[in-house]
């Protein structure tokens, strides 16, 4: 399985590339090219050290990483979400992830979902009727994923409306490392655990604790 | 400390005295007296039987659990939410815990605040300024405060604007078997907090799971 990340350069999207190459073929999107071959050598210098395999990990711009993956992951911050999603297309018959979250910070994180309720929900309506769109990783901190010493002994919430997507996705879940993947049931819900995340960030804020994460039991 | 439960005798109610009534003096609120009377003594029976000391435990009118109490609870449903308030007084300069969840179930289980943005902040409107409000206890289950074998081994999230009242709370919350408190922010940023509830409702639902609860870490 191809796995394309978009943002594969970001705080969170290079993490994901450490976690998910040693397991399936990895395409880092970026919109600097070049940016992404870098990202991917250092990936697989940290991989070698490791004595980890790593599957073919390429460096490429966002639209090879979309055009050349079964699946996409869109790493990348609320406030990019729309520009990015209109500069790229052949999204059609794919899978999307989404661990977006459109949360802002004032005083304390605030949840501010788009219209359409939730990044998720404004993702699907901006693609082709045939990707199938999951919310995935949303509480998930980028230091969390880079930590490559640590387990991610973590629960994971996915929505989507596609039961094969979202099976595919949640096996996906769990090959990393201790992560847990829930059925969170249908994109329509995504904005519940879309707004995990500020409320973990708020406590990890008020309780002085860092990159909180969550386990359901 | 006085604890006042109003809706005493419902679900979540019954099962929030049988856990803090060897701890504080409870006034367990009803619409109707006699039941609260009943409740109370079902309650004690069982704290002897369990050879645990229980403090004072009355059953009252919902009202004489608010007058009566330094710290309110009000264990009732999101639809009784408006009209108990209406019906009850005597709030002035109490602390008052909401562990309230506007929710509604359809196909699946969907937050559905009202117009303030959340329980809690519907509740802080409604009451004299005095009042102190917090969200808390919003994700426990009713089965698991009633099921005295079984640890509470949760997280509690806890939201409100007065440090002092939040900082009871939140002992109120460590009192309670394995219970965890953790300051979540502000009233402001309680729907967070509600709509976890529907989010494990729907995830109990969709993986075949009994009373889903939570822990931060």
């Amino acid at each position: 399985m191809k796995i394309g990340i978009v943002g594969g350069t970001g705080d969170i999207g290079e993490g994901i590339a450490l976690r998910l190459s040693p397991l399936y073929d990895i395409i880092v999107g970026s919109r600097d090219k070049e940016k992404a071959e870098n990202v991917c050598k250092c990936t697989l210098d940290v991989c070698e050290q490791r004595g980890k395999n790593a599957c073919t990990l390429v460096g490429a711009s966002n639209q090879d990483a979309v055009t050349c993956a079964d699946v996409v992951i869109l790493a990348i911050p609320f406030k990019h979400l729309v520009s990015t999603i209109e500069s790229l297309d052949c999204f059609e018959d794919k899978i999307v992830i989404s661990p977006v979250n459109p949360m802002e910070k004032r005083n304390f994180f605030e949840f501010v979902p788009p219209a359409e309720g939730s990044a998720a929900l404004l993702v699907q309506k901006m693609l082709p009727k045939s990707t199938r769109v999951c919310s995935a990783f949303n509480t998930i901190a980028a230091n969390k994923w880079r930590a490559l010493d640590e387990e991610l002994a973590y629960s994971v919430p996915v929505c989507g409306d596609d039961a094969d997507a979202k099976r595919e996705v949640m096996g996906i879940v769990n090959n990393i490392s201790k992560l847990q993947a829930f059925d969170a049931g249908p994109l329509a819900v995504s904005c519940m655990v879309e707004s995990l995340t500020p409320l973990l960030l708020n406590i990890a804020r008020y309780n002085k604790m860092r990159d909180v994460g969550i386990q359901f039991h």
